[in-house]
């Protein structure tokens, strides 16, 4: 089997691997298939249900759901979360449009196209959050049909929060009280907020549908999977009895990977609470670090509050960008500091940007790139947006 | 970890348990993500994208379509398989009927209901086979609209493969030349008829446009999977690009498991074509082993031709059933001969239901109970179907 060489070396991803490796050995035995509801025993006799479901207690009393009004299970993956908490909306109302800000994953879009539902494409801040005031005025548009809402918990490319008590609030002033669903997407920072004091609360007290975060980001699963709970009325809405299997099918995907919540069940007893909030107060720590260093070596940085997420110039070099493993859209690139993301790593990073930034562009006299239209003027070292002219 | 002491003994899930667990500690230390296209290289580098590319040729060929004329990808599980087939098959023809016998998955019905197309259901035969008559009739009352058809090969509960030529010449008589598509379902016999002489051929030489296996169901992968192979032209009506992950959005999740691709290699490579067959030929020996025993102790019981699904009435008692972790649907039950499914294991089997059964009916005079309407007359031992009347 070939090592892949980048292992230690990538920044971008958001993917924790701190991971104990050695605990897969005792789960590696056996085909295991949690195929159906979680929390209906099916015929099949090798699955972890009991695991996936203590699992699943465990995020709906983080988002202060009781054990008898929520349904929830493992995904496959952060789109398997958001695909399913948008087909409950669309189930609720099928007359519904889809609201997602333009920075919103890929899969919400894809879901809107697969369930045939109408998609609006609501405009971002600078920082990557949705624009409320768009909200309203697109919402405006359409007030006879209910409202299925997308909220990043995080987005995707700048870890920007949307400001749910704001969507909220929009929702009820513009009459859709009673006309809306909610679905939260905190794919990474799902799982971060929860451990920040001052973060604004995702939380079922508050009127959401369901909420979906990945296993293999934050929490560090060695597979891809996800969490996705939503509320147990709604769920029957879309749940169907398969009786070969003497189960219910009420998940997007039939057989469901049974290592997944072994893995996720022995991470949350590990870490628990408090390590968890260590974890994600060092990568805060670390983000701010990086986004220091970048801004006093001349680049153009922008770092959200509450995220881990710092977004830079984009280094023209395609052998930079692939060695460090940087995701790239448009000007930008970022870096998603996890918590086996160093200072070292990324002390390292930005020493090698700085030292080969200036051959990146020919005959000399490089100038700083101008990055304002992405992460704002405030934030843009270039010679016309930075107070002093910065030639390096 | 708890061991589940059922490992060994189920009989009825499709799931080959001969799997080289040894194997799964050479690829365990690492987490590793298949996102975005397998065909195009991502900014991810702990990927098994040249395994999973290796794996897509291998049933590529199987399949007869040529390497720059297909395009696949490595699924979570069957259902995953079937909601990407007949999604190609809606982008290709918005406004058609979804076809499938009442006797197809449940992933089917789910598909239509979540991608909000019509679903007409066609009448099976007694086989299990979807009723080309019926079919005839069903297509005649639209035939203004192209059908999606889904094709069985092996139904899930009695193993019956639908007549994909004679579907093919249906559609073709009743005027949908070029107006249709065509998904075969394969999860579990997809495997198993290539391997098979005398089996109809599912191919790409015929007017299909997908076709989906399981890959934890014949191969014995030990982590839920499938393959899904469509032509490359239709791929391209529901591939977007993502810029930051530099690649192609054409699957239905995102992250994908990393592992599952290797395994699949694994195991290909181990067996070989030869090996597979091998396999197949013992599993249906093994089969019409178990329908002769099941029926010579006087068990009504069936066997489609090409299946290794043994189908026999119901055993009248819930203890027995969990034991045998049989899959039960109506007045019957099936078992699903496997490669590691032993003759010594389902003689002990027959052994045990033939000992007990007369204890499951109280006051004794236990008669034969009556499954004509499940398996057909023929194959009913009932008092009134059967030539000789059995009191056990």
């Amino acid at each position: 089997v070939p090592v892949p060489q980048t292992y230690e070396q990538k920044l971008w991803y958001p993917y924790n691997l701190d991971f104990d490796f050695s605990v897969m050995a005792q789960f590696q035995n056996f085909s295991i298939n949690n195929l159906g509801d979680p929390f209906i025993e099916s015929n099949y006799g090798v699955h972890s249900r009991q695991f996936e479901v203590a699992v699943l207690d465990w995020f709906a009393r983080l988002w202060d759901l009781q054990q008898d009004e929520y349904w929830g299970y493992i995904t496959n993956c952060g789109t398997e979360g958001n695909l399913h908490g948008l087909l409950v909306g669309r189930e609720l109302f099928p007359d519904g449009i889809i609201y997602a800000s333009c920075e919103s994953h890929y899969s919400v879009f894809k879901a809107a196209r697969m369930y045939r539902v109408e998609c609006v494409e609501i405009d971002t801040l600078v920082s990557g959050e949705m624009n409320c005031a768009d909200f309203k005025s697109k919402l405006s548009q359409n007030p006879g049909r209910p409202a299925i809402v997308n909220v990043n918990i995080g987005t995707t490319v700048k870890g920007a929060i949307d400001d749910l008590d704001r969507i909220i609030r929009t929702l009820e002033k513009c009459g859709f009280r009673d006309r809306f669903y909610i679905h939260c997407d905190g794919a990474l920072a799902g799982l971060m907020m929860p451990f920040i004091k001052q973060a604004p609360k995702v939380t079922f007290k508050k009127p959401i549908g369901s909420v979906s975060v990945s296993g293999h980001k934050f929490m560090g699963c060695p597979v891809p999977c996800g969490v996705v709970i939503t509320r147990l009325e709604h769920v029957k809405v879309l749940s169907t009895d398969i009786e070969y299997l003497s189960s219910r099918d009420a998940t997007i995907m039939g057989s469901r990977n049974g290592h997944a919540p072994m893995f996720l069940w022995y991470t949350l007893n590990k870490k628990g609470y408090r390590g968890i909030r260590k974890e994600v107060q060092k990568c805060l720590r670390n983000a701010h670090h990086l986004a220091n260093r970048l801004r006093e070596a001349g680049v153009s940085a922008y770092l959200n509050e509450l995220s881990s997420t710092v977004v830079f110039e984009r280094p023209h070099d395609e052998a930079f960008v692939h060695k460090w493993q940087l995701a790239c859209e448009g000007s930008i690139a970022h870096v998603v500091v996890m918590p086996n993301v160093s200072v070292e790593k990324l002390n390292n990073f930005v020493e090698e940007l700085i030292g080969e930034r200036p051959r990146w562009h020919e005959g000399g006299g490089f100038r700083v790139p101008c990055v304002a239209k992405d992460i704002g003027q405030e934030n843009c070292l270039c010679g016309v947006h930075d107070k002093k002219l910065r030639v390096v």
